[in-house]
């Protein structure tokens, strides 16, 4: 089983209007940089990472140049002790320079990190949640680079936490039958004026979310007006995040929080900028008991280990398309295990892949009950797209990670 | 005075064997991305930023995507409030995600800022050090983009900090006839062996520097009698930096810190990941009165903004190079004055554009005289290159930036 072929594709995908705006990105087109693995028998395995648009082709020649060091490897053998070809790849003399561990080859590897996963889970013929779920708690870590982690979270501790959950698993794996909630990001996008937010809110709870989110990070009085009415519209019980995308200068992220508290958001997310670690711990200071949320920016482990260290986050949103993929995530979401904070991912997958990656952290990890965010725009270009049925995702039952795309 | 063309080149440059090498960057190619900006006239602005080779492409391609928004522009308009061009750059809603503010998109921002810097000066015919300080304060504010800084460094603030050493300024400028020290990096590259770090260290003692830097990180064995061999040569009185690169975890960084402590290195740098800011605090407690330097691999104005605040750094190693350009180099370096910690640039550039800018962060921001790196592997293929002779800088004196290239 020998990677003969490492190809990629630039796909980009026009959105309806207003779709996936927000108070930064105003007009995005959705945009995977593909990374494909090809096994000498054919079998094929797909990697995604998410981009805006412009700029998704420098992600696919930074694929071209990294990827072409896994030709010739088995994938059983690659996969065995991934974590350290991770950490080959992330740290190639040359191409570790335009990070590092962040930006365009950080994707890069993000995205040829999630087709490793996604042909190993095919050539075993399961879902990857339960392909995950089947390792024991050594060849998990041996999939995680743990480099720069080793104050914290060093092999031996990471082994601990895995095993001390060993005898709670079964009793967990309900959630396989029963699911669990998606919220809905549709609804609220920053582009779409009132009468379209009021519709797309109703038509959601309509089928069965109970939970949404807004953007905000316009004037003031726009957001205020709109959190307000999203709360009346959906209900005291709805569970409402707003969303600022990092408009926020930090004094302007204080006043609009506390303002915004008003109605009540389960957590404020991406107020300001994402590699400021002191500002996020002096607002959360500022607002408690409100809660923030962040990760769809924080490029790698040792950024998430400073905000879990800062003590500033109640929700971790770390995506496996921003990180190096499913490997990363998973060593995040280990770090956040360690450090009693939740795991939230934001999807940049649509949920693909991070559908199986919850379903691991809640069973394997102990992480609370799965809650996952549901942007349903791509549902039409996937081969296996997610189900999410009376607001709550089902398991996926294919072989994979759910990421193939149609041709 | 439109701007009419933007171009790149991509540039490699094949350095002699061991020349460059640290303990992560094994065999670099010194590469600049670079930006060509043309006027109607024909006069041409170049910027540049260092990459290890590999990769270089892929910030040229970036460099195109984002340049084009320049073309048509009048060189003096823009530099008349270049601090919002770059915001808009730096911002602009696709190319973001791929950042934001890092890796190889920040880097195609510095090369074209760089340009930007460099056209300007020689239109006004003037050395960049020279053009800076013919500016007002509210005009060098102009030119820097200040947003997610306001908790710290508002306009207002930057405007004080200029304001107050303006009556100052005449005192500061014998440096101009004087020049400063280098200190000589090319002595004690990684790959080095022993005898030839010896020979070079005689050989640049006998033409006038005093102070030099030994590439750590191996075993611990060998850094230390490297570290002291070269204590040995070049004297009591002489600097001496030690540089691991990033290469220690931080339990391994306080062991190797508090060994090589023995040998009086005047700081330490990058002992480990450039992201891990509290990892740094705590070392820098740990090691206490060590001092520790960083700074080559920190992309952005928010992240230095979170090192002062850590206050665990004693020399801040800003690169414009790495920077978004001139214009955040000088943001930072406000920063960095208001907290009251030296810059000592990392020169990604060779230091053709940093010994200007030295000489306006002396001058006009009252920083600690200047002490700048020297790496003369490419001087040949520069058409000016910096004159540092009896181990010191000379004042540059023709118009521009010193970033010009041979063809």
């Amino acid at each position: 089983m020998l990677i003969k072929a490492v190809t990629t594709r630039d796909a980009r995908f026009q959105l309806e209007p207003g779709a996936g705006s927000d108070a930064v990105h105003s007009s995005p087109e959705y945009s995977f940089a593909v990374t494909y693995l090809t096994l000498d028998s054919g079998l094929r395995g797909t990697g995604l990472v998410l981009t805006m648009g412009e700029g998704n082709d420098l992600v696919c020649s930074a694929i071209e140049k990294l990827g072409t060091q896994l030709i010739g490897s088995d994938i059983e053998e690659l996969m065995s002790n991934f974590g350290e070809r991770f950490r080959t790849l992330a740290d190639d003399p040359h191409l570790r320079w335009l990070g590092p561990h962040k930006g365009v080859v950080h994707l890069a590897l993000a995205s040829i990190t999630n087709a490793c996963f996604d042909l190993w889970a095919k050539t075993r013929g399961q879902p990857l949640w339960n392909l995950l779920l089947s390792l024991s708690p050594s060849e998990v870590i041996n999939l995680l680079d743990l480099s720069y982690l080793e104050d914290v979270l060093d092999r031996q501790t990471a082994l601990e936490l895995l095993v001390e959950q060993q005898p709670r698993r079964e009793s967990r794996t309900g959630i396989l039958e029963r699911g669990y909630p998606g919220y809905d990001t549709s609804v609220g996008w920053y582009h779409y004026d009132d009468d379209q937010v009021r519709e797309n809110v109703q038509r959601s709870l309509d089928q069965g979310f109970g939970a949404f989110k807004l953007k905000v990070g316009g004037s003031l009085q726009r957001d205020l007006q709109r959190a307000h009415d999203l709360r009346r519209i959906a209900g005291r019980a709805a569970t409402i995040m707003l969303d600022a995308n990092q408009q926020w200068s930090l004094p302007a992220a204080v006043i609009a929080c506390k303002e915004l508290a008003s109605m009540d958001p389960y957590w404020i997310e991406e107020p300001t900028h994402p590699d400021d670690i002191f500002g996020h711990q002096q607002l959360a200071r500022e607002i408690d008991p409100l809660s923030l949320a962040l990760g769809e920016h924080v490029p790698n482990r040792v950024v998430f280990k400073n905000y879990l260290e800062a003590k500033c986050v109640r929700f971790l949103q770390p995506d496996c398309t921003r990180l190096g993929g499913v490997s990363e995530f998973l060593t995040v979401s280990l770090l956040a295990r360690k450090y009693g904070v939740p795991v939230v991912p934001h999807v940049g997958d649509m949920g693909q892949i991070h559908q199986h990656l919850v379903l691991f952290n809640h069973i394997a990890m102990g992480h609370p009950e799965a809650f996952l965010e549901h942007i349903p725009h791509l549902n039409g270009h996937f081969v296996y797209p997610a189900e999410v049925s009376g607001g709550r995702y089902r398991t996926p039952q294919e072989p994979g990670s759910s990421s193939e795309l149609c041709e």
